[in-house]
C-alpha cells in the first residue's frame, strides 16, 4: 500500500486497523474469512480510516478505540461495496475479482450481510451509543441513496437530487468518520459540527472529482469509456452544468425523460459536454467543496493532524490538476 | 392478530412497538416504507418483542426503551427474513408475498440492508453498548449458520451441527430478546444467564418443535409437503433420531454423502421414519429443552412477568400436544 503525504503520521496505525478488521472473521466460516481477505487484499487508499485516525488523534481518543472506529468505518463502507458490485453486475473492482465473480448471489448476499454485522460490532467496541446512532444513520442514508438511485434515475436531472445522490453515496461515511470522534470524546458540542462540515466538503469534492474524471479523462486512465454515467442514462455534475447553459439541448431532453441516445447522438453530446465549459465549472465546484472543508478546519485544534488534514483535502482535488 | 395468553400483560404495548417500527422510515424513498407496511401487514405472532417486553417490564426498564428494544428486536428478525427469502427464492411467507415475489432483487437485497440499519438505528436508541454488541453479534451468528448452511448442507448429520445450526437460526435471536435488559439495567451479573438459558430453551424448543412438525403433519395444516426439509437434503431432528438408532439405513447414507433419492425411495424413507420412535424422540427432545427454559426462571424475580414466561414456554411446544 503506497502512503500517501497525509498518511505519514499514520502509516504506522493502518496496519492495526486492518488487523483489527481481519481479527474479527475468526471462529466464523472459512469462507467468510477468505472473502474478508480478498477484499483487503485490494488494497484502497484507505481515506475513511486515515480520516477518522487524525481526528481521533486530533481530540485525543484512546488508542484502541480509534483503531475500532476506523476499521468499523472501512468495514461498513467495504460491506456496502459488496452488496453494490452484486446489484450492479461488476466483476472487478480495485483491479481484482468482486465476491460476486467468486460467490453465489446467496453467499455475496450472506458475505454482506456479515460484513456489516462485524462493522456493528466494531462500532459498538467504540463504546459510545451517539456513535453507534451516527453509524445506523448513514448507512439508512447510503442505502435510502441507493434505493432512490434504482427507482428514479433518471430523476437525478436537478441540482438538488445530484446533491443528495452523491451525499448518499460518499459523502455521509466521510462525515461518520470524521466527526464520530467528537461524541467519543464528549466534545459534540465544539467540535462535532465543524468535524461533520470538514468531512462533508470532502466526501462531497470526493465524488465531484470521480464525476468530472469520468468526462475529463481518456479511456486508458479510467479503463472505462467517457462519460459511463451518462451512456448509463446517470446525469452528474459536468451534464447538470452543459443543462443549465443549454436547456434547450434535445438529446439531453431525452436523457432526462428516460430514453435511450443512439450511439451517434451520445457521441455528439459527450463532445459538445468536454468542449463546453460545464467540465471546469464541475471542476471549479468540486475545488469549492474542497475550500468548505478546509475553511471547517479553523475551528479545531491546530496540529500535525490538523496539516494532515488540509493535506487530504488538496489530495481529493489534486487528481484534477 | 391474535393475542395469546401470555401476551395478555403487554397487548397493549404491542401496538406501540408496531408503530416504532413504521415510525422509522419516514423521511426515506417511498418504497422502503410500502416495503414495511407490506411486511407488517403479515401479522405473525410477535413472540420475540413480546419476550423482550417481558424480560424489560420484569426487571423495570423505563417504558421507551422497552419498547425500543422489542422494535430492534423484531425489525432485525425481519431483515434476516428478507433476505432469507431472496436466496431461498421463496415467494410466500405467512401467507402473503415475499419482497423478492414483487420487488427485483436489487430492491430486495437493499430492503434487507435498509432494515438492518434501521433495526441498528433503534438498537442504539437502546442507549446500551452492551445492548449494541449483543445485537451485533447475534447477527454475525444468524448469518455465520446460513452460510455452513449453504456450503455444508449435506454436513448436518451429527447432533452437534444440527444443534449450532438451530442454535444459529432460531435461538440465539431469542437469547437477545430474552437477556438484552440485564444489561440495561445493570444487573447483568444477577440475570443474564437465567434470561439468556431460559431464551436459549424456547428459541431451541421452537425450532425443534417447526422440525418435529415437518415430519408429524399432514400436507393441509403445513401448507407443504411433509418431510419438506429432508426432500431438500436437510436433516432435521426427527431423521438424527432414526439415524441414531438406524445407522446402517442405505437410504439415510445416501443423503449424507450429498446424493438425491428417487422419489419412491424418499416416500418410504419418510414413511419408515414417521412409523419409527424417531418422531416421539424428537419431542420429548423439544419438551426437555423447554423444561430447561421454565428450570433457568427459578432465578429470575416472580410476578406476572415470570408466569407469562412460563406460558410462553408452554406455549411453544404446546403445537406438537
Amino acid at each position: 500500500m503506497t502512503t500517501l503525504d497525509f498518511q505519514t503520521r499514520v502509516q504506522d496505525l493502518l496496519p492495526e486497523v486492518e488487523a483489527r478488521m481481519r481479527q474479527q472473521v475468526q471462529g466464523y466460516h472459512h469462507i467468510l474469512q477468505s472473502a474478508l481477505d480478498h477484499l483487503l487484499s485490494s488494497g484502497g487508499k484507505r481515506v475513511r480510516p486515515t480520516l477518522a485516525l487524525l481526528t481521533s488523534s486530533m481530540l485525543g481518543v484512546e488508542h484502541e478505540i480509534s483503531i475500532n472506529l476506523a476499521a468499523a468505518v472501512e468495514l461498513l463502507h467495504t460491506a456496502t461495496l459488496v452488496h453494490d458490485d452484486l446489484i450492479d453486475g461488476s466483476t472487478v473492482r480495485r483491479g481484482i475479482p468482486t465476491i460476486n465473480a467468486e460467490f453465489s448471489d446467496a453467499a455475496t448476499i450472506l458475505t454482506g450481510d456479515f460484513l456489516f454485522s462485524q462493522a456493528a460490532w466494531l462500532g459498538s467496541q467504540v463504546r459510545s451509543v451517539q456513535v453507534m446512532a451516527l453509524f445506523a444513520k448513514t448507512l439508512s442514508t447510503i442505502v435510502n441513496g441507493e434505493i432512490v438511485q434504482i427507482f428514479e434515475r433518471n430523476a437525478v436531472t436537478d441540482r438538488q437530487a445530484y446533491i443528495e445522490r452523491i451525499y448518499a453515496k460518499t459523502a455521509s461515511m466521510f462525515e461518520l468518520a470524521a466527526a464520530a470522534p467528537a461524541y467519543i470524546v464528549n466534545q459534540e458540542d465544539r467540535y462535532f459540527e465543524p468535524l461533520r462540515a470538514y468531512g462533508y466538503g470532502i466526501g462531497m469534492a470526493f465524488q465531484m472529482v470521480d464525476d468530472v474524471l469520468d468526462f475529463s479523462s481518456d479511456v486508458v486512465t479510467m479503463g472505462k469509456p467517457v462519460a459511463s454515467d451518462l451512456r448509463l442514462g446517470l446525469i452528474t455534475l459536468p451534464a447538470l452544468h452543459y443543462l443549465e447553459t443549454n436547456p434547450e439541448d434535445d438529446r439531453m431532453r431525452s436523457l432526462q425523460s428516460g430514453s435511450k441516445l443512439d450511439d451517434t447522438a451520445m457521441e455528439s453530446l459527450v463532445k459538445d459536454i468536454r468542449a463546453s465549459g460545464a467540465v471546469q465549472r464541475a471542476h471549479d465546484e468540486a475545488d469549492s467543496m474542497a475550500q468548505s472543508a478546509l475553511d471547517a478546519l479553523e475551528q479545531v485544534p491546530a496540529g500535525y493532524e490538523r496539516d494532515a488534514l488540509t493535506e487530504l483535502a488538496e489530495y481529493v482535488v489534486a487528481r484534477l490538476h
